[in-house]
């Protein structure tokens, strides 16, 4: 990289914004809002659109056996591993027009401005758009980016169907024919990257709250999901003496009491939610034989994760208010804490533009989950208003989301700088 | 009366079976149950039966403008008001064979004893079918009962559609031709009763468990009953921290706890019970935006279920988790207690055949609950296994079932002879 001074002040703010009103122009909803379910048309004219705009700058396209794409600005040694920026293009049925498409946009926006500072770099800098993050049309979802970290096999994406039983692999089919058409070049072997950031709106309500335009996040919380069943016997309500019943209903109220307690000796960065909850036969005289809820209990630290799971099943095996229970794990996913060293970048990239930011657990998912188990990787959050997200009121500030943009590019500078020549026995 | 000596004893037990399982054929459900719904061709036919088995005792058989039937046997004073005995004939749909029928067969047994027997008596005694107490074609129910008292006008019964559209009346004519034609009398006015006596299977697990063939029942308890609803803000699970959330589960959570403990301020008279509970909208990793609940609420004293709706209404004014609250009455039925006379009679009949028997309130409605409003009014309770009811498996043993008819023909030997000649000024 040729010189240190800062290339943040150097992004086209008018012109990122302007990217950004194209994007959300492909599969826009009446009167505002996006749908651009993963492989079908609009995902693939926003495929195309990327792919125009890096040709333009004179950066190459290139796409693998998953539909992920890829512009390649080349490096002073294109055998060094590229530092890859990005996020995904696909979104929920009647969804936003900021989650995942930011990142996107905001990896081109650095590109952009690398080249219009004709800043030349030894290390290849790429921007991703990774395939079906969503995973709205073709579950579950984060396809692109955990086929390429090697964490999901082909052959279970290629086999998902849609709604009108459509496989992935033939709506792939098409995506690829269109990224072949628009000049990308199909990769035959994985790139293993240097590094991975990725930055995506917050999705909480958290950064607006504290009014800060960006934050580090330091990691994404692992999440167990849990459905309950408490058995019990129905009766009659009037008719049955409360030391006669075994109430399901009542029994899942003590249960649940117990639950929050064996929470409430975590910090307060345990998740605990009840989404769902249903008793039977549901009459308004009629004592519940079943209550059945489910739980979804998310941390940063995998430990606390495990000491609440065996607190849980442990509470499962009492009797409450008479009623038996059963506590069944239908989902376990890891935490993940981001690399150290690329958190630090960006906590320095991040004090140069909002000293207040706090730092982030991210609650939701991010192609980044599966990134990091590749490669060092770490993302920005900005905020969205009311932290609504998969909806098309989904909204972020263009100041803030400019902030988040010159943070992310400062972070790359130095990622040029200072680490271009170090470790790169990983290419 | 002639005598003092025991006519509980002369009961004819197998007789009395045998009318019970004659009644369980007419409407009978394959392998067991009874279907007969208010003024269908088997409720008919049931009343038919009724009518034929007084005829061949000598009684007379009447009816009035509701269909409902009294077998009258006649007093030496048929100017007194007469001792009124019986229950109703109609069924749930896959109903069991027990619930009313029980009261009315063993009023027949009293008549069957009375005129086996010899016995004469001052005090006319009438054995009574109510049209339609289950409600179940016709909503609401007792109509037949509501009517005679004075408690609920004819018009709004009349009127009642069931799910085919023919209405209470129409239904009603067919019944009426059916019971003048076998004779039975159309009465124009309605009789005042001297006092009326139920005897109908507990319909809760208390006597089976205390080993109690039998008991008196001093009331009905009152019913409240409340929809509640708590609204908070749907949120994603992951990315809301508890301190920002609204949710609408645990505020439900939390109240229905302080709901509980103003509950066990009183005595373990209460019943409390919610029967049904939903959030929405009902996703794993949504924060539940509302949850909305009902509430069954019963106690034998009015100024308990008073105090109680007071404190309800009060919890329901806090804010609950951060969320907002509404609780709304459905339906308020006041407590019923039976006349103390007439349940010291029937305690005294009951020390005589059950002497550990408890004294229970009826947790469900009866026909007595007019009546009682009318006349002095007690029930008599016998065990059915499990507390089943309302279910093709509702089953009393014949055993239990011959001692609680002893007992209210013990009763009503008592009542014929010690009060014939007292408070006539009813009649």
């Amino acid at each position: 990289m040729q010189a240190s001074t800062s290339l943040a002040s150097a992004v086209d703010g008018q012109r990122f914004w302007k990217d950004l009103e194209a994007q959300a122009q492909i599969g826009a909803l009446s009167p505002r809002g996006l749908q651009r379910l993963a492989l079908d048309d609009q995902d693939n004219l926003a495929r195309a659109w990327l792919i125009e705009q890096g040709d333009a700058l004179g950066c190459s396209a290139h796409y693998d056996a998953m539909g992920n794409v890829f512009l390649r600005r080349e490096g002073l040694d294109p055998t060094l591993a590229p530092l890859l920026i990005g996020s995904h293009l696909d979104s929920q049925p009647n969804g936003g027009a900021y989650d995942g498409t930011l990142g996107v946009v905001a990896g081109l926006a650095v590109l952009r401005t690398l080249v219009e500072q004709g800043i030349t770099h030894a290390r290849p800098v790429e921007v991703v758009s990774w395939t079906n993050e969503e995973g709205a049309r073709f579950a579950p979802g984060a396809s692109g980016s955990a086929w390429f970290t090697g964490r999901r096999d082909a052959e279970m994406i290629l086999t998902a169907q849609d709604d009108d039983g459509l496989t992935f692999k033939a709506a792939l089919a098409d995506c690829l024919t269109l990224l072949e058409a628009h000049g990308a070049h199909f990769r035959t072997e994985p790139v293993m990257p240097h590094a991975f950031l990725e930055l995506h709106i917050e999705q909480g309500p958290v950064l607006e709250e504290q009014g800060a335009p960006v934050c580090v996040v330091t990691g994404i919380q692992g999440v167990n999901w849990y459905e309950v069943e408490v058995h019990g016997q129905a009766n009659h309500a009037g008719t049955t003496p409360e030391a006669m019943r075994c109430d399901a209903f009542m029994g899942a109220h003590a249960m649940v009491g117990a639950l929050k307690a064996a929470v409430a000796e975590h910090d307060d960065q345990v998740r605990f939610t009840i989404g769902k909850f249903t008793v039977s036969p549901s009459s308004v005289n009629t004592i519940p034989n079943q209550a059945r809820f489910t739980i979804d209990l998310r941390h940063p630290d995998a430990a606390v994760l495990e000491a609440l799971d065996a607190a849980f099943q442990q509470l499962a095996q009492r009797e409450w208010s008479g009623c038996t229970a059963q506590l069944k794990a239908t989902s376990q996913v890891a935490p993940v804490a981001f690399d150290d060293t690329l958190v630090s970048v960006l906590d320095e990239a991040v004090q140069a533009h909002c000293p207040k930011a706090p730092r982030l657990v991210s609650g939701a998912f991010h192609d980044a989950i599966h990134l990091a188990h590749l490669c060092p990787t770490a993302m920005l959050f900005t905020p969205c208003r009311a932290g609504i997200s998969h909806h098309p009121d989904e909204h972020i500030e263009r100041a803030d989301a400019e902030v988040a943009v010159r943070t992310l590019t400062h972070a790359v500078e130095q990622l040029l700088i200072t680490r271009s020549h170090e470790n790169d026995a990983d290419n």
